[in-house]
């Protein structure tokens, strides 16, 4: 199953970095790319793929202007879409069901304001808790659960860069890439 | 065991929303209190306040100038702390040695750069992943394998507003608050 996270209505300005936090996010727990809607932001764009180029992997980012024909046309070719809010169905209840689909899933991040055919559209609508909090806490659980821990294995590979888990410090090992 | 969690080095205009972020999912995700350092705030406290009265429960944000002392007179009282990093030890290797000692935890969630002071002087640095993302979802991993999903079933008692989990669509219950 193949994991791939719509973001909507980013901001340039006002969401810039809780959209990087997104991004982020999406690439360490598992997700495969990121779908900016919204304003198109190019440096956000260059900065998440200056981390893949340093951290390894191969996630990928990419804009488009027209998500509402994005979901119609990941739906036509099969795949699945579960929209994170907190208005949605636990996480701890709903995501075994979730998971037993094999069908590829697009999870949908919302901005400031979703539109209510997004909730219609949804296979799923998600919650993580219905307490306010964060769409970057909210994407790491649902993940996390969806992957039930998986996301810790991913090898992140080609990278320029890797940590070296440490009790009380920093240990980076610095690699030289080697070319394509 | 009590948790609260401390926010290093926030910056009032950068670091506003990824701080609001920081403490909605201290509160959501079962902490007590939320200890900011860095610049006074007080529109985010106020904030943070406003989504308690609204939202329920009893947690707590308060505003400390002198985060080294804090740390300090946390230990000097029992209690433990916690350092979330990239570069430490795996959380999901850690956090049941964690969870066994019952004293009440400082999870240090740092800004941009940490004091290698902080890292010698937590009990335990944890990291989630090791790789780039979001001190939000590192801090939202972290409590939920710390409480092994426990969060889940917080009453956030004393609410104005209360969302029925819904499968299409938003429910929102509005409640009159008692006078106290």
């Amino acid at each position: 199953m193949n994991v791939d996270v719509l973001r909507l209505d980013h901001r340039r300005v006002r969401d810039a970095r809780i959209t990087t936090h997104v991004c982020l996010t999406a690439r360490a727990f598992g997700a495969s790319k990121v779908i900016l809607s919204g304003d198109e932001d190019k440096k956000i764009m260059e900065n998440i793929r200056d981390v893949v180029k340093r951290w390894g992997g191969d996630f990928e980012i990419e804009y488009i202007k027209n998500w509402d024909k994005f979901i119609e046309e990941w739906k036509n070719f099969g795949g699945e879409v579960v929209h994170l809010t907190m208005y949605g169905e636990a996480v701890q209840k709903i995501t075994g069901n979730i998971r037993e689909s094999p069908n590829d899933k697009l999870v949908i991040v919302g901005g400031s304001r979703v539109p209510s055919k997004v909730y219609q559209d949804a296979d799923w609508n998600v919650s993580v808790t219905n307490q306010p909090h964060s769409e970057v806490s909210a994407l790491s659980i649902f993940l996390h659960t969806l992957l039930e821990g998986k996301e810790y294995e991913i090898d992140f590979s080609n990278s320029e860069l890797r940590v070296i888990p440490t009790a009380h410090g920093k240990q980076v090992e610095t690699r030289k890439k080697p070319h394509k």
